[in-house]
């Protein structure tokens, strides 16, 4: 069992039966237990969660339905009316198990009922393990605004259990893998490179390797809990990243680290063409990049809406577009102030590229 | 100008003008302001803010329907979306000008707007002053249970003039004074008599007796801010109260102070039925609340339902409905556990009351 000193809360990383989640459920022997999944934790991690845990034998279960376009109030109401229906107090507590959707959604759930129930986050995906569940960003969307509309809240501990990451689909990992390469980029080449062996070995997990990328995220949000300066580092590949994610939510779908892979590439261009990061560097960023998370066909209508989607990123600031530029891997700035202009030219750039390519 | 030593935000009492609220502005020179405001305070109070304060020439202003029945995720949502489409950015104001409706929720909404905007309350009721705008509670109501959905959350500072007062229709101001007669009930005979003397003479406002109204909140909220213990004392008439105007909402719409108020004498009764105040000091409070707040009617089916919402209050803990108790003025008690027979036979005893004084 690995121990993250997190500010004020638990971390714990390793096999949940050798936890402290089983004595943390005693404490709350007489309070109503609520597990949320969505349907591939109901399916896959919830008959093993309460079979495991006597405590939770009566837990009522609640499901959300799977897809970006179900991260919404609408959603989190119908939740609302559920516990108030189930009679859920304010001293009972709610489990999020599932990944970054099911942990930023049941946060916000949980933190807005009745002013604030204890919660307890179990990713089960590896983008929950290593960035969602981390930092207490809680939230839903907005129509096409990604978070638009959240709370920071800490659970009252995260347990991330390794042996959940084999029920995992493909995409999933990939998605999870777009936000490690992130804590690469932002921090450390050595890191990287560890990462990049990884995910050429799928079967076995480094504990090691997720434990240096969780205490990546711990450090930089202990250190900067609402987002008042470092923790914007974070964001590197996120400013583009929300947008890609948003505007085909409808259509392509593309998951949240599939889209922070595509940001990452084009702020990396971004941060080229700003005179930032060196010709060669930019190259291997986008041949690393583009040859995993392949882009989506950019239309000059899109390319348009997209930039406009730009102007509501919730980190800009009187009107400025707010972004993370590179100077080199490791090394990563933010709070950089981009005219909309060089946005549009960068995506005017990859649709270009794609038209050369085909 | 009075300034009350409030935990983390400015909290002034005197003429706007002379406080610091045009200084705080000046340091949002560049940030977009937003006044949110309802019917009442757009034609009453809206004019005297923009002219007085050129910084506000140029502010967006949201309208909020009035009525209990608009403070809804439902009105949240509307204006999240305004917000989204005026690009309001984390850096930009929300000014909440309005009575507790508006604090609670203009305090809500900005809490959970890209994780939360700096907001601040310039209360205009006489309720929002010594109440609801002082403690950080925020919220919006699920169906008939009052503020079920909200979270905790500070504004920068809250600026109480008495000016607005005088905007105030006489429904609103018995609203208001049922707060305070709670605040002399929980903590001093004194204070009580002081308010009640008050009560006899409208038209001049003691500025003395405001400020220590708001003390009482304010030192309270202090050293309990998220209601783990002490705060919970403020809850007196609340328990009751809260289901009263959440039943009568669709029909009589009793004001949140007067369902206090009813509340209050109700939940005397239980403080001497259950032997802990004695039976003249609880005759001495029906007479005093009865004749200035009337009950409504009730009916064994509207008892019945009433009685099921009681459980559902955000107060009680494992099953058991808690209350607050006066064991005389002065005196109150929290977190008494009463059986839920307990409540059923009050309602019964006020139901019966009425038909023999009829």
């Amino acid at each position: 069992m690995k121990y993250i000193d997190a500010v004020d809360y638990k971390l714990e990383l390793g096999r949940l039966e050798s936890s402290s989640f089983g004595q943390l459920l005693e404490r709350y022997s007489s309070s109503q237990k609520i597990i949320i999944v969505d349907e591939n934790t109901h399916e896959n991690c919830l008959p093993f969660l309460i079979t495991t845990f006597d405590e939770l034998s009566k837990a009522e279960v609640i499901f959300l339905p799977a897809g970006e376009e179900n991260k919404s109030i609408e959603i989190a109401f119908h939740v609302w009316e559920a516990l108030t229906e189930y009679q859920i107090s304010r001293s009972d507590l709610i489990i999020n198990l599932g990944g970054g959707l099911i942990t930023d959604m049941g946060g916000f759930i949980a933190s807005c009922y009745k002013r604030g129930l204890d919660f307890i986050h179990l990713p089960t995906s590896l983008l929950g393990m290593v960035d969602a569940s981390i930092g207490g960003k809680t939230g839903v969307n907005l129509g096409h605004f990604k978070n638009q509309i959240g709370v920071f809240s800490n659970p009252i501990a995260v347990f991330i259990d390794p042996v959940f990451l084999s029920t995992l689909p493909e995409n999933e990992l990939y998605s999870g893998f777009a936000e490690m390469l992130k804590h690469g980029f932002i921090t450390s080449d050595n890191l990287l490179v560890r990462i990049i062996e990884q995910m050429k070995n799928k079967e076995e997990f480094s504990i090691d390797l997720l434990f240096d990328c969780i205490q990546v995220k711990n450090e930089v949000v202990k250190n900067d809990p609402f987002e008042k300066g470092e923790r914007k580092i974070l964001n590197f590949g996120h400013t583009i990243g929300h947008v890609i994610e948003g505007y085909f939510m409808d259509s392509l779908q593309i998951s949240h680290g599939h889209s922070v892979a595509i940001g990452m590439v084009m702020e990396s261009f971004l941060s080229m063409k700003v005179g930032k990061l060196n010709r060669d560097k930019y190259a291997e960023i986008e041949e690393l990049l583009t040859s995993i998370y392949p882009l989506p066909k950019l239309t000059d209508v899109g390319i348009q809406k997209m930039t406009a989607m730009l102007i509501n990123d919730k980190k800009n600031k009187e009107g400025k577009i707010l972004c993370c530029l590179l100077n080199e891997i490791g090394d990563c700035t933010y709070d950089n102030a981009i005219e909309e202009k060089i946005f549009l030219e960068t995506f005017m750039h990859f649709k270009n590229l794609q038209i050369n390519m085909n």
